[in-house]
């Protein structure tokens, strides 16, 4: 068997949700939403099966969702994109960042990640052979340090993976951050992959693209999820615009691991696209006060709150009640004590890199708000 | 950029499909048929849409579509599965083909193949650093050469990835070769990646699973295909069935690659896999009558078909048409002048290995009867 992947954990999801399930506890583990996504996607999806389009859609994507992406950019950031040969559909963001990866680098390549960070980035870029370098932001304003940047990058560094708005931290990054990062993306010659399936989910501060910066239209692969932002993790539709030379390898990359993605949920989502910016900038307001109900709660009971200005997620200090426990028993504590999951801030670190930070927890607030009260008042009996 | 990647070619697929719909020629090139699956799992996959299911399905797959993959498994080649530890569902074969080599082969590992073969798995196992030996199944006849089969397996062998039925040969291994490949297998301790998509689509010939072989239950990964069995292959739902220590890494491969596979899809694959064996008879038996009409057809017009025991693909020797030209410039000049698009065998081979035939061309017969009547009256025009 291949010894790496032999060597990996069951994913922190998987253990959390199981143990959440076990002791009847209340999920704020997993990020995914506890309602469904818009009615009329739903139905849409529903009708496009029926009218005999279910065999292989074409290999970056039905024409429909391409172009509704393309729309979907130059409305909300001013980028033009083609449809024909700027945009690959995929089966979903993670199956995406595989792809993007794939496409650009070669076994001994470095890539530059920022800590903490999602849990398939690091063993895809090992299975493909290349090297990580991981900066870190820092807890509790989640500042990206520049020289600790600076640092990361160097003659083998092949691209950076930028995550924004950021699992698990909720960070955001600004727009001197955004062009830090671009400078060096381009000293180096690199690209840029960016996991932006949050870019609708943001609280008062504006996304942007690192692909509006100067110099990266043509060296960014920009990564979206239909999952997060119609409130349909399952669905699993991911899409990538990126410039067509480097499309063109996402293209490959998926062609050779899934091939297409089915087509209704493809069509349906190219109504959600569609939809004017009412719809999310509801969907952002309506997460805003459950970022606001979970972090004040928490607050309250003694776990402070560390910047959340996008995402699903928000990170608390276990500070005070911490007693000696690290996050993960803390964790696992509080699933048993107080029937609420988290997430042990620490599983977002590089195992093989230095010592993490082990006294933060994360918390998902894509819930409803009777369940974050409810979550909240049975923290209250214990914290 | 990926140099491997970069310099893959279009697949011959698209690039066919594209010469087709230029020339309003009839598509008998890419693999999928053009009548739908049967009504009630697309009714089941609509209705599995709307009670509040569309957010992430578990990495391995929900548990109904595991159970009914254990009891289709028994029911047709009386293996038993543990649905709870030895299934993973994935976003269709392609995937699965990809996560099972990951599974087990690292870089330098050399994995044994059968030419002509499906177009993705030279370019998996090529990225994945580990090294092909091609063995050829031999027209007129497809037959296995024992001597060159032995030859492949060797010290650095990890694993034999075998399609049968096969794609594009229509072959369906007897089990006096499939014997020999677990002879094989069992020597060298190593293993199988069983790719059976096809299994339900033979035509008076049993298909037998390599991993019901001596020896081969703890050995083998077996790939299932809804997309084939059901008609439906825009939806990509496949499912692994593996003893449970390789399954596990088959999920970590699933999960770094796309995690999850919706949900509705999940539920419908379900239903259509406790269907009673009278609907597999029957999606056969129709197939066989297709491929009796094309192959028929083409005997009559002077390009001779070899035997094609399963899926959905018949080959046909050029023979006395082809006037010099290759397989590669007969297709194309088919589709110009009678409308009618196949595929080049030759694009089916290791483009690094020794020189293919050239004198073969495969016919898709999954379309209507009155399809595949005109296609043999356009041809009959020219041929
Ligand atoms: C794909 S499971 C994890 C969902 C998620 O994005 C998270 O919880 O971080
Ligand atoms: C995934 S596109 C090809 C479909 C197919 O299996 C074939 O035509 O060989």
């Amino acid at each position: 068997p291949n010894a790496f992947l032999a060597g990996l954990p069951t994913t922190i999801f998987t253990v959390m949700s199981q143990l959440a399930a076990q002791h009847q506890a209340i999920n704020l583990g997993q990020g995914f939403p506890d309602t469904e996504g818009p009615a009329d996607l739903i139905e849409a999806a529903a009708e496009a099966l029926k009218d005999g389009r279910n065999q292989y859609a074409p290999l970056t994507g039905l024409p429909e969702l391409r172009e509704a992406v393309a729309r979907s950019n130059a409305r909300s950031y001013d980028l033009q994109i083609d449809p024909n040969t700027e945009v690959v559909v995929t089966s979903g963001a993670t199956e995406a960042i595989a792809a993007c990866l794939m496409a650009v680098v070669e076994p001994g390549d470095e890539v530059v990640l920022i800590e903490p960070l999602y849990d398939t980035y690091l063993p895809v870029l090992r299975l493909l052979g290349a090297v990580p370098r991981c900066v870190r932001v820092q807890a509790p304003d989640w500042g990206l340090p520049e020289a600790e940047l600076r640092a990361a990058f160097g003659p083998k560094t092949k691209a950076i993976l930028l995550n924004s708005p950021m699992n698990p931290s909720g960070k955001v990054f600004s727009v001197e951050e955004l062009d830090l990062i671009a400078e060096l993306v381009r000293a180096h010659d690199c690209y840029a992959i960016c996991d932006e399936v949050y870019e609708h989910l943001t609280f008062g501060v504006p996304h942007i693209p690192l692909m509006t910066r100067p110099g990266m239209r043509e060296r960014s692969m920009r990564i979206g999820s239909a999952g997060k932002s119609f409130s349909l993790t399952g669905w699993k539709v991911g899409y990538v615009t990126a410039p067509a030379s480097l499309a063109a390898l996402v293209a490959k990359a998926h062609q050779v691991m899934v091939f297409s993605t089915a087509p209704n949920l493809q069509r349906a989502v190219a109504k959600g696209l569609n939809l004017d910016e009412s719809y999310f900038h509801s969907l952002a307001q309506d997460l805003r006060a459950k970022r606001d109900l979970l972090s004040n709660g928490l607050h309250e009971l003694g776990f402070p709150t560390l910047p959340a200005d996008g995402s699903y997620f928000v990170v608390a200090d276990i500070g005070r009640h911490a007693n000696g426990q690290d996050d993960v028993a803390f964790c696992r504590d509080m699933v048993k004590e107080a029937g609420v999951a988290a997430i042990p801030v620490s599983a977002f670190y590089d195992p093989e890199g230095p010592e993490p930070p082990r006294h933060l927890i994360r918390f998902a607030f894509c819930k409803k708000e009777a369940v974050l009260r409810e979550a909240l008042s049975r923290l209250g009996r214990i914290y």
